[in-house]
């Protein structure tokens, strides 16, 4: 049996994330790949319920370091319940969002110390981390367009542009320091451009 | 001002915190110390959550590093929103518990990693530590007859001793390790016996 691979899908919204998922699937599918698909934050029942606390109104002042703990103990329960064990089982995991995600989200947007969040990592992930990851990138107007919205951004999205600048340029930045892993994808063009070059990588990583 | 103190309190079951928790406060009171009262776990509405979801079904089977995560979440909450607002105020804290009992109960009874505890102790805490902690000490068998039970104990009680046991020797170790912050006070006399030794030392330290 060749090594199950742990496979992470990243992008900011409005990159395609789903619709290649689902393609992304239909290759392992095709390549008689035994595999599980699973999505971050959430995964188990507990990081649903964690995922509530973060989201929701009852706790929005929680502290910086609360809310990085929040997230990491939901990350360490998917991992222990679901990731892992389906690793050992030989089963290939495939993961919408990983802790890239909270790098850039977390350490880029809202610009939390990446000191802490890697402290974190280490804690929780050991030695784990993907073998490959796949970086959905588009400038983020494109993403906005997508999603229906006016071209001329208010001074919210304006706002809200600074946020996801810094969440794409983290993603990017990671992926440069760490190209072996992070594949990036340009997600600009059309699907099937887009698919052209997901299957690329894929077929080259099997 | 001189620097405002953070005192807590520990122990296992039936030794007797509660009526030293008030013999604490009214020494405070009576030399006019500006303090506040807290308790750990909770503390905060997010920790009570959290201990709640550690302590309820819905969840048991959690894994042991996301039960050290939730634990150090609460924490973590606890020390940005009560205790480091109040000693920077210049108020004295007094708390019923901190992470003395996280070592003793999830390390020394539930047998959890120590060096797992600690690097979540560095991430959260950073180089806050209690300035004086008071261990209420006596032999597990002094707290169940305090509680009212019966002498001899049952299969079950002999295996709750076990764990009991692992907790209180793990509390002296941390005692005689650290014995400038964390004062062992025996707890098996009767009360006015104790409170003596616990207005001896809290003198000394005012």
């Amino acid at each position: 049996m060749t090594k199950p691979m742990f496979i992470t899908l990243e992008g900011c919204e409005g990159v395609g994330k789903t619709s290649n998922m689902e393609f992304i699937k239909s290759m392992l599918q095709e390549n008689n790949i035994n595999f599980i698909e699973t999505r971050e934050p959430g995964g188990t029942p507990l990081g649903e319920s964690l995922r509530a606390m973060l989201l929701g109104e009852d706790f929005k002042g929680m502290s910086d370091d609360t809310e990085l703990m929040l997230m990491f103990a939901a990350r360490a329960e998917h991992v222990a319940q679901v990731i892992k064990p389906a690793l050992e089982k030989g089963q290939w995991v495939l993961c919408d969002r990983f802790t890239d995600a909270t790098y850039a989200y977390q350490g880029g947007g809202r610009q939390l110390d990446i000191k802490r969040i890697e402290g974190l990592e280490n804690w929780v992930l050991g030695d784990l981390r993907p073998d490959l990851t796949l970086l959905l990138d588009a400038p983020i107007s494109v993403g906005r367009e997508r999603a229906g919205k006016r071209s001329t951004p208010d001074r919210f999205e304006q706002e809200m542009d600074g946020f996801f600048n810094r969440v794409r340029d983290t993603y990017l930045n990671r992926a440069k320091a760490d190209a072996n892993r992070m594949k990036v994808v340009d997600a600009s063009g059309d699907l099937l451009a887009v698919q052209n070059q997901i299957r690329e990588i894929i077929k080259g990583f099997m």
